[in-house]
């Protein structure tokens, strides 16, 4: 739940743009991570102090900042100054419950979304929060702790292949966010191999367990859904054309991530409507299962209880009873008996009971 | 329920703009603060009779005026005459029944919306409603009672920390605008915290109270999305920029609101989604223990019935049992019955019913 | 059900514009009531035959023409012919099966909307079909019958309060609409009411009763919804100013009429969500109390149907039972049942059964 | 369900324009009767060869063809000749499993909706496609089988009544699309008659039966809700003025068969809501019903169970019980038989069981 | 499941534009059919190598270019180079989990759809993806196996039958998407039959296995849904008249396949809203069954319990028991059994329980 709703509470009463973190506290120590290139021109460097970045600003090549851990918010204000970054955007960045947005402030776009991976103990999906600072010639990538999921992406830019060192900021952008879009479908397949395993699990052996089952991976497509639904805006935005720190030459290319967010957010939904369809089976399952044993014992009492009665009326001690006296009334109390108990099976193979 | 639907009866058949107040009677004495200011001066002071505000009406500097209490109809009347407020607005201010709302007057704009509490001793969210006034240089807000929600923003204000003494009204009602939004997140920790706390519960120990509390929660947050959801609007509008009184320069912190409010919304959301959850789970549960309670009648039933049957047999009085006779009868009765309650309990087992 | 689908049929095949009366025939005698004034001059008559009416029609004062009593078709027809109104309107205004809209017919707007009482008796809201024609310097009002909603609007320009005097026939409008949208507050309170009344008797004593109850509130809101719903719309058409009939300075009132409209229509959803959450309770409560009807059940056969086989072993008249002679066997009996019943007590005070 | 999914699989693989008949066949012979009238003269004949009628194209005379069966391909190929009317509107006619839809061909409009009819002995709603083409000065309408609906239309041509003689053959279109929609209102008055029936039953004695006919009624809701909902998009249209063949005049009565739709799909919309509510009124009392089958069962087995233990214990044969030999013992018994038995008959009532 | 989340993580890290095969290995040799006509000329050949279309190109001709297999990705680069097609269309055609979209690269418009089969042994709705690729003169389709669907269009170009050889690029592909649209309703009939069966199965023997094909024709709906929802906006697309590469006089056939699309959700929303109904029935079938059972239970138990408690007390061995001696003793006992029986038959008969 607490990855629901953070607790922004320590932020109430101060004044917008304060740099306060909301989150989980991880004690990472900050990274700082610079990839400079154009064409013919690669540079890797990590820097300490974020003011060195200054150089990057105006220089023609293309710079990517990749910032790892963003808990000591004195490097976000550096970073926040060197680049002219509006006060509130850093205050988005260190807020890591953010909905995933897109803001145009004219020399930069800012643009934040959720960075997913499945937590395989937990059983639950985590996310981190990614914020991408996109500028005339530079691009900010803040993320909250060390990933992996852009190296692809820098050993493309070393080794030069493909477009990216021909093109701009804005293509660079579309990489990282690619590698973050793509980077759901692995979530989904995920969940559901979970959901497919849970289809016959419902059916032939559904307990209590199940039933949890099912409720956590409703929550989790809960948490999936409110991550992922509000990026398709954001892409969209990116995608139409609208923005000047977009090349229009980079916009079939922000057109396929567009796509691949309507599939994922189709694939939530789809997802979603079969858990809803798990669920009714497994509440029909438990009720058939109810059914059952109320079958085993209707059968058992109407069988039984009847010929109790017979029995009980023999064991009566009434002195004036002719029948105990005769000599085939025990032979006769077992025939009738018989033929009591062969009614009723034969009654409840009409209704199909077994 | 109260909560919900406000007696506006009182005033069917009065004409339109009659100030007539509506919402529960607090007995609160209307006190009028005043806090006057530009980028220099700073003056705060309380004053008795509200015609004294007519002098902060063309005043150059900003001027706030915040009314605790309004259930003095006079007060608002003055007040309305001084800054030439509608009829229409004064009735609005009054009905603490209104849905957030923005209305632009020309001269000035008109803003209602609620401010939200948690009221731990009845497990409910009360709410109060809060109308704000924008004129060029003045700002009036007006509560229901005195809040303490304010004074970080007053502090702010004295101090001379912050954009705010630099700009103008819009800001400043940006300012109280936030700081109301912001606590809403502080409603949203309530209410996802006892959610976590019925999840647990509701899977170990589901009882009848447990229903209550699922259903109240779901009324609280049907309450707490009727106050929320028209904000959204309200706040669009704001943020649009098509207002005269609302600088271009405010717009970038009004969307910030804005996110705030979708974020606020999109959480409601998903908090009644989990509810919905929570709800399946229970009936599932009790639906379990009901099947639990049956099979171990079923099981008791099931062996004793047709052993008490075989007893019973024997406890028959015909003179002629032969079985009654025989030395070892006795004992292969004994066998006869651990034979079949044995079997069952191998059945059982293999249904997996324990 | 009456009260959803009237019966159309006996206008079927008839050419449009047929002057058919459609609804529940009250046998109400057509009462026509005149009221002209301007900011100085005041006139209130009864009229017999609508002829009369002509007068009024280019007559530079306001003229309120209320009509009570639509059955007499007669009436309706000499009047359209006053006032050059169009068939399909007068057709409009027999059918009192409308759904609420508005039409511009360029020289005046034809407004239908629906007056709703809530009956105590019968326990339902009931509905009239009132319609407003809307022209240049006249206002025509007709209701199924006599009324008093209207009366303080009466009462207000006999005594020339407020603006009504000096404004226009548009205000005239606004009044009369304000006064029946104003009454839907008082149905929602009167439903309200029930609704909360339910939630305690639905938690403490759910009987078939309350079932009928919530399911015949809820076709009441079914039936709320069906006559409020579109009123949106017309008084949205009204409030946007593109009606040449309606001036700028009525728009401001128009907008607060809209503003309840809005209000009425979020409370109505907002009962039925409640609703519906009170019919899961209901669910709930049943079921909850089979499942103590079951545990009882339980309790009582699983204790006793174990002993019973013992007593019935020793009911057994085997010649060779060697306990049946022993001393203490009676009392070692009465032991065994002790054990089992109190480790079936303990059994069922751990699975909390009582 | 076959009047869900007519088969189409006939036409795969042939090339578009083909014309096929679709439907159920109903070997009908083909009739084509023609009205041709203005304001002065009137004709009305019957013609065999569809060639014939060529000469009323460009007739300026208002001429309307009236088809009743369309499952002679050939009559319709030459009635498209004559009119050059596209093949894919041919195509349209044939297939009698369309959806409601309006088609401009600028020189005609294609126009195709469902007529109902409410079919007393299978209980259920049985639809006909009628086609509508409506060109400058000639209506053709087309039927699948010969029905009475637009005899009224005709006679009040054949008298001269009303506008129809004096307006162009867009007026006639409307008189006949209006003929079709007021007819769904005697469908909707049948259903609602059938569903007040339910309410009833569905209280007083729920069957197996009860829950058919409320599924049955559901699916002819369903079957409503796809013929008449697009109707609205086609009437709209129709009526936005946007169609040259339209005139101006005949948009105010267009505008009324436009809310009559959205009065048809809102009735629909507010019957499935009841059926919704029935069902769940009678699922609940199924529900009822099984609680007091159960409370009888628990009451008697709750009584006798404990009462019959003691009974079998004194039929034990132990050769030391001292109570057999008391005196007064068989007294006692049926002392404590009694005041148990009246100590659970409290309990139950206490309970509220019966 | 699989159908639904193919595996894409092995595209994870890989630069955009990548060509890598994304679905079922299917081990299909690539095999490219050439049509190349004009009103006069036809000619049909199959080639080896892609690379040989370069004449094509920029013929005057109409060319059909159909490529069965995509699964050896040199074929297709090549292809791509010819044509000059974007690496993203060459992405996206093999991977065929793509949802149906429309491309427009201002050369050439890129279309894919999926061509859905019903698979008849594991009762599955199975998909293949398709690929159009519409340029001036020439159209290259891609599917995933080879098919029939095409078949009759081919032997109509070959024919000269139809507008197809007089037509452009535009109409040859409206051809080949109607075949595939057209062919969504054979399935259609297919799943409507299927949920025919299942109406009847429900209401006269529900049993787990009914539940679980309801379970899967929910799950094939929703697959059809994925599948088939947006075309809609893929036809809308084309048929709008904003793409260059389509002739107006094409037009008006998409119109015809936008229909048919429509018809073709707007079924199967039907069939789901009927499955969801089915549902309901099963569920309330199982209930009654149960209620059945319990029925049967309660009055077997509710008739004998008592009369075996009474049979119990006569067989106590009090020595002071009168009754026992008494003559008429044992006869009166047989009345009172029977007077229980018949009061508690005459009960339930009352109670409509059998």
């Amino acid at each position: 739940m607490i990855r629901f709703i953070k607790k922004r509470s320590k932020k109430t009463g101060l004044p917008p743009g304060s740099l306060v973190h909301i989150g989980k506290k991880k004690e990472i120590k900050t990274k700082i991570t610079i990839i400079d290139y154009d064409e013919i021109t690669f540079q890797e460097l990590e820097i300490e102090a974020p003011k060195e970045c200054i150089i990057y600003k105006d220089k023609p090549t293309i710079t990517w900042i990749n910032v790892d851990g963003i808990e000591n918010t004195q490097v976000l204000k550096d970073l926040g100054e060197c680049f002219s970054i509006h006060p509130l955007t850093l205050e988005d960045i260190l807020n890591t419950d953010q909905r995933p947005k897109l803001e145009d402030y004219e020399n930069y776009i800012y643009i934040v979304l959720k960075m997913l991976s499945y937590d395989e103990k937990e059983e639950e999906i985590s996310s981190e929060q990614v914020s991408l600072i996109l500028g005339k010639n530079y691009v900010i990538s803040l993320q909250e702790s060390e990933g992996d999921i852009f190296n692809p992406i820098r050993e493309r830019i070393k080794n030069g292949k493909g477009r990216v060192r021909k093109a701009g900021s804005d293509y660079l952008s579309y990489l990282l966010l690619d590698a973050i879009v793509d980077n759901y479908f692995t979530i989904l397949e995920k969940v559901s191999e979970k959901i497919e395993g849970l289809e016959d699990e419902v059916i032939k052996n559904p307990t209590q367990e199940t039933l949890n089952t099912i409720h956590n991976l409703k929550t989790e497509m809960l948490y999936l859904k409110k991550s992922v639904w509000p990026l398709r805006e954001v892409v969209n935005k990116l995608e139409r054309g609208e923005l000047t720190l977009i090349k229009k030459s980079t916009s079939v290319y922000l057109r396929d991530i567009y796509d691949h967010t309507i599939h994922v957010i189709d694939s939530i939904e789809t997802l979603r409507d079969m858990l809803s369809g798990i669920l009714d089976i497994y509440l029909s399952s438990v009720s058939n299962r109810m059914n059952e044993v109320m079958k085993v014992l209707t059968i058992i009492a109407t069988i039984f209880i009847p010929v109790t009665f017979i029995a009980g009326i023999y064991g009566m001690n009434f002195s004036n009873m002719p029948e105990l006296g005769w000599h085939w009334s025990y032979l006769v109390f077992w025939i009738v008996v018989l033929i009591i108990g062969v009614t009723m099976i034969i009654y409840f193979k009409r209704k199909k009971w077994f």
